[in-house]
Order: C-alpha cells, then structure tokens, then sequence
C-alpha cells in the first residue's frame, strides 16, 4: 500500500522538470522539501509552483539545515551525479543519498572514485518523464504507476534502500530492485537505442523539400516523437553507457543492414519478400512483449467483432446472447467512428472461447468478424 | 470547397480497412457504392456497415452492371493491384480506375506490362489508415483533411485526373498530385523506412525476459508503434520499392552505425559525447519539419512560460500585460495538470518579441521561464 504521508525531510538537488516533479509529489502528502539549484530562479520558479522552499546554498547552506536532513535526490544530468552525489554524502551527514538519471553504473563508479562512502548512497531510476524539460512542464502525478528501478549495491545500507523504496511509493511509482549493470543493460534496449534510432530516423528528413516532408502520416511522427529530446542530456547518458547502447544498435542495425544489401541488388527477388515479412514478424512478436495498451504481458486476449445495429436494445441483446454461450467477456469497446447507423462491439474473450462465440453469434444471425483480419 | 454530393457511381474492389472506409465516405454524401471482395463474408460485412451494396461477382458481373460504373477503386494489397486495376480497365468500359495502394511505379508499370490502355488509369494513395486492418475498423472519417497523392503520367486523360481529385475532396482529403516516382522516393522515407525501423527496434526485444520488458517507459512504445503493421502487406509495399527503401535505410544506418563503431573503442572520448550531440540536433532540425503537434511547417513560434496563480483574474491580468506591450498572441495553453493552486501558461510569440516580453513580464512581477529550457 502506498503510505500517504512523508515524515522525512527532502532535500532535492536539480529543479528540472524531475525534480520539481518530485517535490510536488511530496509536499502534496505533507512533506517538507528543500530545493537547490545552480540557477537560483529555477529554485525559485520550482518553489513557486508548490514543490518545496528554495535552498539558495544548496549543498554549501549551514551544517544546522543540513544535518536535518534525511534524503538528498540528486535530480541533475547524468555527468554531473556523481560529483554532486559525493558532495551530499559528505555534507548531509544523515541523509541517504540517491539519484534518478537513466545510467546507474557510472555514476556508482564515479562516487566510488571519489572516495566517499558508499554505505548510504543508492542509484534510482524511475521511468517517468516528458518531452519536454524544465520546471514548468513538472507534475505531481509524473511517477504515478511508474516502475522505479532502485539498484544497490553490496555496500547499501538497507535503511538507505528502504528510503528510497518509500519515496517512490510516496511518489505513487511502483519501486523494482535491479543490479545496476543490468539496469544499464535493459535500459540501453528499451530507452537509450529507440532514442538515438528516432534521432537518425527525423535526421534523415532534413534535406527534403519542407513541402513534400508535409504530407507525412501520423506513423513517422509517433516513430520520431523521441527526436524531441535533448540534445545534452542524450550525450551524456549515451556516453556513460557506451557498451550496452553499441550492443543495443547492433542488434537494431544488423537485419536493417543485411535487408539494405538485399534491396540493392537488381532484379525481383522472391526471397526479400520473405526477409521483409520475417522482419515485420519480428517485430510483432517484440512489440506484444510490451506493456500497456496493445501489448500484453498479462494473458492475451481474442477480439472478436460484432456489427451492432443502432436499435433500442442491440447491444443488451449481444450481451445477452454472449451469456448464453457461457464466455466470460474481459472487455467491451463499442465503436460508433463510422458516423453510421450501425456500431461495431468489440469482445474481448479468452482465445479459447473465441471460435465458439463466433460460431454461436454467427447462428444467432449476428455478423461476425473474427480476431486476426488479415485477408485481403 | 468539398463538394456535398457525389453524382457517379462507383465500384470498391477489396472490402478492407481502406475500401470500406471508402465506401461509408460515399455513401454518407448520397453516392452509389458496389462493393467487391475475394471473400464475400468481406463485402457483405462492409455492406452491413453502410458502405455501399455488396456485388458477389466483382468484376465478373454482367456487363450492364460493369458499363454503368464511373469510378474503380481499387484497394488491394500492392502486389495484386496491377493485375485487378487491369482487369478492371478491361471490364469496366467508361470508368477511370484508380487504386490506394503506398506505392505507385509498380502498379503503373504492372499494368503497362499487361498491355491494356492506361489513359483512363491514375494511380492515388490517401495518406490515412489505422494499425488494424479489416472492414470493422472502417471510418468514414479516414481520410479526412490528410492529404491524397494523385500520380498521373504523360497517358492520362485530364478526366480520369478530375475523377480522381473529385473523390478525394467528396472524402474530405487535400488531393496533391505528385509523380509516380517522386512519390516513391518520398514515402520510403516518410513511412516505408521508419516502418522497417519499427520493426527492427521491437524485434531486438525479443530474448528479453518478458518482467524486464514490462519496465519500458512510453518512448520505445511510441517509437515502435508501426511494428504492430501487417507483416504481408509491408513484405509486398518494400519488395515493390525496393531501391528508394534501400536509399532510405542507408541514410538512416550510416549515422548509427557510425556511432556504434565509435561506442565499441575502449576508453573516455570526449568526441563521441560530440558525436552523439550532433545525431540528437540533427533529429530535432528533421523532427521540426513533420506538420502536426510540435513540428512546425509554418513559422516557428517562440513559447514564453508564465506561472499564473489561481486567483481570480490572475490569468486576465497576463493577458492586459501583453497587451500592454503590443505583442501579438498567436497561440494560449493554460496547463494545471501540476495539481496544484498555481497554472503555467504558454503564449506563443513570434521569436522576434518574445526577450522583450519576458523582460516586460519580469519587471511587471511574473514567474517566467523563456523557451529552450535546457540549463540545469
């Protein structure tokens, strides 16, 4: 259960958009929250938003404030975490001391160079954010059901896991213990590598008549929306990640580059259209390891489709004739977009269930589409 | 203007996504619609929908039903379009026929292969669809205000043209002609490309324990979006372009693969920091040309960010203040999502005002954070 109150005093360093996230996330349940920054006026446009009270000294403030407090969140750009890390070890002599950034082993590697205990230092990542940066895009709900990856190591005190542990739930994110390293591995798949391929790909559009770039579909769009991002920060994580992220685009790049050669020799080739569908299969089955909508970790599901007349009683009667069948409906969506006087009601059912149901509305005198539409 | 009635009588050939969707559009404005599919279960169900009046033999009819068509569209897979826009030339004796399909050199040259007249052929393809297929995802919407290539050659006759561009205006579409080739070079990047690129991206996922996968953040799920695509359908669009694709991913694979080598050297280099800067920048520069939300065809905007607290008249106050300084709001977005008593504005302003307004703001007592927000 997610604790609704936070006892602790935070002290977060960096007023991004992260950080300033975080101090909203906890001054909402009462928390008292400090707020530091390089540029005063982030600190103070944070402060002014509701995420804490501006510490103008930061980590260099009075030992009196310091020492109260419990938690240090280092909220700054990966190259500069381990640096303004150890300066929080040494400064807040109580405190636990962790980070957010998308890299977890060079900064551990960093602290441990500068010769700081490590005993209350932990790495955290959660798995929030938004296009855009700074202060003022910052929300409360950020890490609301976001997994937060906290990675510690032999030399984390356990008190310093359970801190960040509860900030996360206080944050309403879903904390997961991970080794940095395969952090840092995982991540350069899932973020890191879809980042510098979005880049290349929206890259690769500059030359183009501005014209002709306009009559783009939503697909590039959505494919490049990480193009966004910026620049600086990208360098760094990338950088401090180097070896997984080469692995990462290795494994992009190579069936892209053996389809390429395949498409510059001449002729038709029955066997590329063979490497093409093998590919785009591919990517299917990768694609529905994905969590949320339309990828599906849990158990998957069967569509099968319902043309519903716009009639008094239409749907009731479905329902009705599904229940008769005995199958369990996990989920309904009825679709009206046509602008016609007919809907269409989408049964989600257990695939065992599936050719059943078809079967029987199909008698009933129902029209029936079922799940995988690929014909023509 | 859209014209609000359509005279003709027109014949579907493929009762999926694209031809039944179509079919409602016609229909909606008073049009005749006959409605062909290999599978009749297809016509039938895209029927029931509201598309138009189901024709069990297709192109087999008698000919006093075929002599009475106006317009064939066809809206079959790419590889099986030459061959039935050919029949249909051949069995549809006054009407222009026209297919949908993402590529044009091929059915063009498929249907020169084939050795029937060509004048009363153009080939089209409306920049619209959706990631399910099938007449039950149809939408009479679907091609509305997105743009329809239209691809004559020197053999068309200007009436089979004008059919054409009437049909996509009756849809609501923005016809814009565009030679065949030229159109073919364009969409492998816009959209053949970054389909592949998708593709390859959610493909590298698989091998990843499943728990691990579930941690993705929205980014890789945007970026890999398209991968959920028709792995037949993409086999026959590539293997029907196959150089402007292969042209394409080189573009896209070279950057990339340059990195990759520049990330497998041992050591600290502060270059592939540089490196990695100028792959991000040059993605911002190519995502900036993209139409819709954030890319920015027009005149780019500058964003000024102003906290507005949550008292009344607070955010008519802003606005008299802008005022004041003469400068012209092109654009207003009032975010409360942070939860708490204050909201952030975003005026959009032309670059040209927008330092002078966020010194004017400032000395007036705003909270204002300018545009490119990168510092921290």
């Amino acid at each position: 259960m997610a604790p609704v109150s936070w006892e602790g005093r935070l002290l977060v360093v960096g007023a991004g958009l992260m950080g300033t996230s975080l101090g909203l996330a906890v001054t909402r349940v009462g928390g008292q929250v400090l707020l530091a920054d390089l540029d005063a006026r982030r600190s103070d446009l944070a402060a002014s938003l509701g995420a804490g009270e501006a510490l103008p000294d930061g980590l260099d403030s009075d030992s009196t404030i310091l020492d109260g407090v419990d938690l240090v969140v280092v909220a700054a750009p990966p190259a500069a975490v381990g640096t303004v890390a150890a300066a929080a070890i040494r400064s807040c002599v109580r405190a636990t001391v962790t980070h957010l950034a998308s890299v977890q082993s060079r900064p551990q590697r960093d602290i441990e160079s500068l010769g700081v205990s490590t005993a209350r230092f932990v790495g955290s990542h959660p798995i929030a954010g938004r296009e855009h940066s700074g202060p003022v895009h910052a929300d409360a709900d950020l890490f609301r059901d976001r997994p937060w990856v906290i990675a510690p190591t032999d030399q984390t005190e356990p008190d310093a896991v359970r801190a960040v542990v509860e900030l996360a739930r206080v944050c309403g994110g879903r904390p997961v213990q991970l080794d940095a390293r395969a952090h840092d591995e995982l991540f350069a798949r899932l973020s890191h590598v879809p980042q510098l391929v979005a880049s290349a790909l929206a890259g690769a559009l500059q030359g183009l008549p501005p014209d002709d770039v306009a009559l783009a579909g939503a697909g590039i769009r959505d494919t490049t929306r990480l193009a966004d991002s910026d620049p600086e920060m990208w360098a760094q994580i990338v950088d401090a990640n180097a070896e997984p992220v080469a692995a990462g685009l290795r494994a992009v790049l190579e069936p892209l580059t053996a389809l390429a050669e395949r498409l510059e020799r001449a002729g038709r080739d029955g066997d590329r259209v063979e490497v093409v569908r093998g590919l785009v299969e591919r990517g299917r089955r990768g694609r529905a390891l994905l969590p949320g909508k339309h990828g599906g970790a849990p158990t998957a599901l069967s569509a099968v489709e319902v043309v519903v007349p716009d009639e008094p009683g239409a749907l009731a009667r479905l329902l009705a004739a599904v229940a008769a069948e005995e199958v369990n409906l996990e989920d309904l969506r009825v679709d009206h977009s046509q602008g016609q006087p007919v809907g269409v009601a989408e049964l989600a059912v257990a695939p065992t269930a599936a050719d059943r149901l078809v079967a029987a509305l199909r008698s009933d005198g129902w029209t029936v589409s079922s799940g995988s539409d690929t014909a023509l």
